[in-house]
């Protein structure tokens, strides 16, 4: 059976197209994830300590935590999600996806080490942020920074190994730009941000700790 | 001509042989390195300011950020040393490397991202650590754990990468536990302890701002 992936000599023997469409897979995400994040929003309201940034942020640690070990967590693991004939919603995505980035079908080296290493490390610490956040643990600022610096590293290794390579993974122009580009532009803009404000946190209270060291002396 | 690399069946049409012996390239490395050290450790000494182990942190900065912008700039952007014919001293390290991953020689684009994210972002950055280390920045200790954590998730996308395409890219076992194995063992074991000093000493200094500010309410 012929795929619908680009280049279109990758051999993908026993490959079994989708069963849901393309809006079904993303409106089963897309709710999912608007309702972990009303979740999350509604219980972090009940504690007037939490400050607004910091129950959007929770909001942002738990969807892409849970995107990380469920989604991420499931491709690391699946080398053959492409032959599923069981319908699993978790293989119809990255046949899905595949369609922006083909290198998830052919089981790139490269492509499998960033997911793995996302899903396996920065899935679990992206939740224990949320806790971090909620409890107001010292450790909140510089975890938030290395799930990001990590997020970023992860996201740079990805596009820097397909520009490498020719750039030629993307089934069409649609699906480069609205699966390759725009979905993993999120993972670029919010750990960039998330990363500059930790920084500033993060030095301020190491110049209050300096400032209070001198005076002492 | 044939190379000496594994897998046998590599095509790397013009390669020239080594130049150099192993021995003078590991010792203009080793005596270069130690040069670098020395004389970062006398410069740190002239103040009193600055602790031991803060003098021993620049001396690993200047030696990993050197390493860093030279040794695997000058790879990243080469895609042609394994055709040297000038006896340049840095084809001379890759051809003489490819023998414990031939993956450098290969072009393999995992390698060739990492190595292009940590000449280009950590070389510089490790080089503002001694800097920042030096004139007590605020910054210093999230620089140096930043750099540390790029480090530490370029090794694991190297390491692993190789794993996921059968671990079979030394030309003998002699190479793949000298080069392939030692030589990264300090990029995994230094950067780790510094991630774990300076995460504790940002948290101290948290805790002491929380503090500070649970009293003046």
């Amino acid at each position: 059976m012929s795929h619908p992936y680009t280049p279109r000599d990758l051999n993908l023997e026993d490959y079994v197209p989708n069963f849901l469409s393309q809006s079904t897979i993303l409106a089963v995400y897309g709710i999912a994830s608007l309702l972990v994040v009303f979740l999350i929003w509604v219980l972090s309201g009940r504690s007037s300590k939490i400050s607004k940034i910091d129950r959007w942020l929770m909001c942002w640690w738990a969807f892409t935590g849970l995107t990380h070990l469920i989604l991420e967590g499931y491709f690391a693991f699946s080398p053959e999600f492409y032959k599923d004939k069981s319908g699993c919603y978790l293989a119809e995505v990255w046949k899905e996806y595949s369609k922006g980035d083909s290198r998830y079908a052919a089981r790139d080296a490269g492509v499998v080490a960033v997911e793995g290493l996302t899903a396996v490390l920065e899935g679990p610490a992206s939740l224990l942020a949320v806790i971090a956040i909620a409890k107001g643990k010292s450790y909140s600022y510089i975890l938030q920074l290395a799930i990001s610096l990590g997020q970023l590293y992860g996201t740079a290794v990805y596009f820097i190994t397909s520009y490498l390579e020719g750039d030629k993974f993307a089934a069409s122009p649609y699906y480069y730009y609205a699966y390759y580009v725009a979905a993993n532009a999120s993972w670029v803009v919010i750990p960039s941000l998330i990363c500059i404000r930790c920084w500033k946190k993060i030095c301020s209270a190491v110049q209050l700790q300096g400032q209070k060291k001198t005076k002492v002396r």
